[in-house]
Parts: structure tokens; C-alpha cells; sequence
């Protein structure tokens, strides 16, 4: 058999069909291009599902992960600990927001924040308050795709199939700027009932609901409320931590920080997998206890697995150098101006811009959706371009790589312009 | 701060109480041994957490992720695939049991198993058939720590704190040789209810239950009543995959095969979170459709990640020297006969061996359970004598890397001899 023939037949290929799709393949991939079969480059305008953050194969990363190869692999992380992650928690306690005191480590975005809910459902039992059983998360969430995770979402049509095998949760509008006041009102209510043990967002950015923004002030009120009624907070930072914001994460923006914060994708830079729950000394001290009951029994058995953790690090060095910080605001900068241009387009409907994501709404007669069928054509106009954007329905997003210069960047942005003229 | 108090203070290990608990330094592992800070070395008796098979930081292994970080780390596996992934995909399709015709990746245990369970619910679902609902598991399961497989452990009493979360589920005996007529019976009554849809089990060795053995024998009538009455086969080969049982996989020894498979652990050779979850034609045609309700909605940002398939073809190349299946069959048999001189001992209520596995349970007054007090004292005792066993309660278990000598698997043999004359 070819390639083609095995990935055809043999391969299935996350949130697509099992039919009639052809995947590219990629031979190899430097800084923000991946080199496909036959000499084709295509600029990587997602970050590869937005994990990539200093360009792909990049050689700080790759001497890391050479290194740590050939002297510890991986160690059960029970009972034992190693340098690697020691170094990475040690940096991690001084950047993460809200006096962060624990980290466990887990394999992807999903876990990180099952594991999140985990330790606030956990909280309240080992505190032996029974009340406090409802978790409350914002309209159009997505925390992943596991059955914890999947209930996170409110019953999102996506998750038809699994409604039976779901965890019932109290949704509140996301809050951009039409549904600021309905969020902040439903919120206290729910909070009023007194039974409100958890309340998971993403902060300031929702992802896969179309890269919908909030302002870090309604933020303030929502954790503001939450707080006052003993809830606790859990951030998914997956998406929007190690830079991706503008700042480290975006709890960086409100005062009033999160309980616990879920970490995965830019961690390693979009290396490996591996994640990231940290939670405060609040809830940790529910847990220091040596009542076996009180234990939290959770594991996976590449726990803070070591390559991932050197990797993690050699990032981490990455995101010390001022390059990198100058890089992130060039893109904040371009993606604003180009904000401000496209809102002058007739095929946007709306443009808006927060750090590095760009978000254009495409005019469309079928309403804003992930399933609007404007997404294909426009998938495949970009790609004719050799630009690589996966849109969300018909919100089309630039999220690229830190290492993206001024001039790939406008690149982009025309190669846009171009294809939005054909649809 | 020096290591020891970022450890005690900010690291949260798995399945550990936060208090009281002192994590070892690991410098760097070679072989079967971890070689500690200040130069004490261990063996590595259960291949850190089942996970690892050709001995650690195997310069093979490391040469071929040396390779790999240069070329391709990542890259998004939607629209895109690439040689690592598609040589592991046409080597596996090969060797897991039942004609398994797709491979859907994701980063651990838990997620193979939870990816499992929804092709499975979806594939009724995309038939049309709502009825088929339940789910049967095998008592003392275990399959992960995320909601939809905590929902699978049938509300062990690990996972108390959320029980108000999970998923109900039928559960049948464990069918181990006093339990098989009781196991058989029951499922029966089951299937005969008519609403059974899927079977998920830890074929032939449930692991962290205490290293229970049933026989194939049993699983054959198991999963012959399973397929008379149209249910979906999950098996959790998570620990048994990749030769543990002295075959590549332990559905290798029934003639009736599972409909999907479930891989972790061994899969990267215990180097990095990978985890692959292959069906067969059965279940993968009720997705072979472009009616997106009938997608399947599930993926991980690090999807076949091209670092850990190059690792797990490395691993295979190394599984495909019949010096590694000479090494496995030497320790099926001398675990064999370590068992018969074990079951000699007061202090061992039961010995028993099945491929790499020899299990030892310890007498007791408290009766077989993980949370037995023997556990620490046996762990400790161990450890003093420089191998690392992590016992389940009472049950005393040996696990090694393929590269272990008869001379180190003797010398653990005789180590457990002279800790339990101490016990």
C-alpha cells in the first residue's frame, strides 16, 4: 500500500468525516511553514491547533529533547520526582496567575480540566459540604472532547450522540458585549441558590464557539460574584495562556484570580503532550491531609513525563527572551490595524482582535455556526493561497506562531482579501 | 529554593496524599535501573507504571526522537497527515487482533478508552438504534481517572467525591476461576434484556484491581454471548498490549476478537502519552457517511503527534527482534517457576504468573484490598532493598522492562523472599 492508500483507508482524522476527505502529507516542517509532499509550502496561520508558539522543528527545542532522551526518558512520578519538572514548577509557581501553590500534570487540555473540576468537586467533599454540588459554565464552551469535558459544554450539539452519559450543568451567556448584563444577572441568581460549588470559563477568548471575545472588565464582575459566593473558580487557560493574549495568560488582565488554572497546547510550545492543573493554597489545604479518604485518586501513567517537561522548559527559555515578547506585540499591533481594515470590507460582518488572535465574521446569510457552509469555501481558498486557516463556520482566524514577521503576517491578511473577493 | 522544597510544596503526584509523602530524585535511568541523587540505583520492577519495555533512555529510542525533533515535531492532524503516523498506522493494522481497519489517536489511557466507549455509543446512535444504551463492565475495573471512565470503574470507592457525576453502568463478575459460571450467567440476563449496546473490559489481567487472571477459556464464552446479542467488544488493552501476556496482545489468545481495541503504555515503549484506539469494519461503516451528524466529534490538539509515533515505530522495530521475544518468553518462564516456589510460602496466599505478570498475594488478616496496610510496609521493604514494586494492597506484583537477565530477576525473586520473612 501507499501513503495515501493507508491514511485513506486506516486513518481516522479527528472532527472529520470518514469519507471523501484527503489529508496532505507533510514532509517536514520549519518556523511558521510546513513542507508538504512535492515541494509545497504552506504557511501555518493556526499555530497547528494553536499549540505552535516559536515555529515548528525548532532547534533550542529539538537540542532539548535530544538531551533529555538519552539520560531519563520517563520515571514513574509516584514516589519519585526528577529535574525537569521540579525546574518547570519551580518557574511556573512565579508566572501563572492568583498564587498558584500545586501543580499536577496530566496528557492534554481534556484532563487538565477534568482534573480541574476534580479538585473543586473534591474540595467541597473532603470539607464535607454537601451542598455545593452545581458547576456553572458559559454558553458555547469547549473544554474538550472526554465525557467530563463533553458535559462542560452545556449538551452542545456536537455531543448529541453522548446526552444520556452526560453530567447535568448551569449555563450562563458567554458575556461579550450584547450579553454582558444577562451573564452577570443569571450568574448571581444561580450563585443565590447557594448550591454553586464550581465555575468554569475560558477567560476573555472562547476558542472553538467562533474566537468570541469578553472585555476583562465583565470578567471582573463574574469572578467578583463567584467569589463572593465561596464558588470556585476554575480558568481553562488551554488556549489562551503562554503569551497567546498578549499577556501570559489571560487571567493576567482581572484583578480577581482564578482558583484553579488548566494549561496545555503552548506549554511545551506546542511540542509534546502534556498539561498542566494548578490550583491555590485555598483549595490544595482541603487535600493536606493524610486521611486516604481525603486523597485525590487520579493519575495517568505519563505523568509529567520528562522529554515533555525539557521541552516545556526549553520554551519557557524561549519566552524569556525579549525577542519573543516584541514578536507577540508586533502581531497584536498588525492584527488590530488589520481589525480596523477589514471592518471596511463588505464580506466581514465583523472584525475584532485580542493579542494574537484575529477573528473576521464572514457575511453569510445562514447565521454565525461552527456547521455555516461558507467554512469549506473558505478553507479551501486560503489553502489555494498555501495559507493554512481552519475557520470556525464562518469565522475565519489568524493565530500564528510568535516567530511570524511583519511581512509574512500581511501576507496573510491580503491573501484574505483575495479570497474573500471570490465568495 | 532547593528542589526537595519545590517538590514538597508545589508538586502534586498522582494517586499520593499531599502530606507526608517524600518523592525521591530521579538523575537519569539506563536499563532496568533508575540511577538516584547521590548515586543509589533501583531496579525499575514494574517498567514505571507498566509503561516501559525495552529498558529506559534505549539509545535507539533516543536516536529516533533526536531525528524526529528535527525534522517534524507537530503538526494539526486535520487536513494533514505524515509518514510517521501512516508507518506506525500500516504496522499496526497488521499485528492488533480482529482485523482492525481504523486507528483513531489521542495522548493516554483514559482517552483510548473513553474514545472506545463513544465510537461505540455513537456507532448505535448512527444506526438509528436508541435502544441499545447500557453498558456492561467487569467488577474491579479499572480504565482511567477522566468522568466517562471513573463512570466504567462501576463507582469504585476511589472515586466517591464524584459519584453524583458518573454514568451508570451494569457490572458483572470479575470472571477469575471462582467467579466464571457467576460472570457467564450474568451477562447473559444482561444481553437478554436486549438494551445492551457495549462490553468494556481488561482482557485476561485486570490490573490495578490486583493483578487478577481469568482464564481465555472464560473470555471466549464472554465475548460469544457478547457477539450473539450484537454488542460492541471494548477491549482495554492499555496494559496488556505489546507483549505482557508473552503475546503481542491478550485478545491474541481468544479466538473471538473485540470490536475495538484500546492502546497506551507500551505503544511509544513507555517514552511519551500516546494512546491509539483502533475499530473494525463493523463499527468504523456507520461512519463512512458525509451526513456530519454522523461525524465523529472528538480530537486532542496533539493527535498522532509525529514525535511519539516516531518513538512507537522505534519501539516496534525493536519488538520485531526475536531477541526481545526470546527475553519475553525467558521471564513467562521464570516467573512460572518463581510462582510454584513462591506458592511454598506462608507468608503467599495465592502466586500467580500469565506472561511477564507474577502477582504474590500476601497473607493477611485484613483481607485482599488496595487499601491494605501491608501495602507500605511491603513498598518500603522493597525499596530498601533497592527494587521498586508499588504493590495493590497485598498484592505484591513483578512487572519488568523486556531487557531484564535472569541473574536481575532472580536477585528481585530473592529480594521478596528475604522482605517478606521480615513481614
Amino acid at each position: 500500500m501507499n501513503w495515501k492508500e493507508v491514511d485513506q483507508n486506516h486513518i481516522w482524522h479527528p472532527f472529520g468525516p470518514l469519507h471523501g476527505l484527503e489529508h496532505l502529507m507533510v514532509e517536514s516542517a520549519e518556523g511558521i511553514y510546513l513542507n508538504l509532499e512535492g515541494g509545497r509550502k504552506v504557511i501555518d496561520g493556526i499555530s497547528s491547533w494553536w499549540v505552535n508558539l516559536h515555529g515548528h522543528s525548532h532547534p533550542y527545542i529539538a537540542d532539548a529533547i535530544a538531551k533529555q532522551a538519552r539520560s531519563l526518558e520517563h520515571v514513574i512520578f509516584a514516589g519519585f520526582t526528577h529535574e525537569p519538572a521540579v525546574r518547570l514548577i519551580e518557574r511556573l509557581v512565579k508566572i501563572v496567575p492568583g498564587k498558584m501553590q500545586r501543580a499536577f500534570f496530566s496528557d492534554n487540555g481534556s484532563t487538565a480540566v477534568e482534573v480541574g473540576v476534580k479538585m473543586a468537586i473534591q474540595h467541597w467533599h473532603n470539607l464535607d459540604i454537601i451542598s455545593k454540588k452545581k458547576i456553572v459554565i458559559l454558553e458555547g464552551a469547549y473544554h474538550g472532547d472526554t465525557f467530563g469535558t463533553m458535559s462542560l459544554s452545556g449538551k452542545s450539539s456536537f455531543y448529541k450522540p453522548f446526552f444520556d452519559y452526560l453530567f447535568e450543568v448551569e449555563v450562563i451567556p458567554f458575556p461579550d458585549k450584547d450579553h454582558e448584563q444577562e451573564a452577570i444577572e443569571r450568574l448571581k441568581e444561580i450563585c443565590e441558590s447557594g448550591d454553586l460549588g464550581v465555575f468554569v470559563y475560558e477567560p476573555l477568548v472562547q476558542g472553538s464557539a467562533g474566537m468570541r471575545m469578553a472585555s476583562p472588565e465583565v470578567f471582573e464582575v463574574l469572578l467578583g460574584i463567584a467569589k463572593q459566593h465561596e464558588v470556585i473558580c476554575v480558568a481553562d487557560e488551554v488556549l489562551t495562556g503562554f503569551g497567546r493574549t498578549g499577556k501570559f495568560f489571560a487571567s493576567d488582565y482581572m484583578e480577581i484570580k482564578p482558583d484553579i488554572v488548566c494549561m496545555s497546547k503552548g506549554l511545551t510550545g506546542g511540542t509534546l503532550a502534556m498539561s498542566l492543573t494548578m490550583c491555590n493554597e485555598k483549595v490544595a489545604s482541603s487535600y493536606e491531609t493524610s486521611d486516604k479518604s481525603k486523597t485525590f485518586y487520579h493519575g495517568h501513567s505519563f505523568t509529567a513525563n520528562p522529554l515533555a517537561c525539557a521541552v516545556a522548559n526549553a520554551s519557557l527559555d524561549l519566552m524569556e527572551r525579549t525577542t519573543t515578547w516584541d514578536s507577540i506585540e508586533n502581531i497584536c499591533r498588525l492584527h488590530e490595524k488589520a481589525a480596523t481594515r477589514f471592518r471596511g470590507s463588505d464580506k466581514v460582518s465583523e472584525a475584532r482582535s485580542f493579542g494574537t488572535f484575529l477573528a473576521l465574521e464572514i457575511t453569510t446569510d445562514e447565521g454565525t455556526s461552527y456547521f455555516n457552509n461558507l467554512r469549506d469555501r473558505l478553507y479551501e481558498e486560503m489553502m489555494k493561497r498555501d495559507v493554512l486557516l481552519r475557520p470556525l463556520g464562518n469565522v475565519l482566524y489568524v493565530l500564528p506562531p510568535y516567530c511570524i514577521t511583519t511581512e509574512e503576517l500581511e501576507h496573510i491578511y491580503s491573501m484574505i482579501g483575495e479570497a474573500l473577493e471570490g465568495i
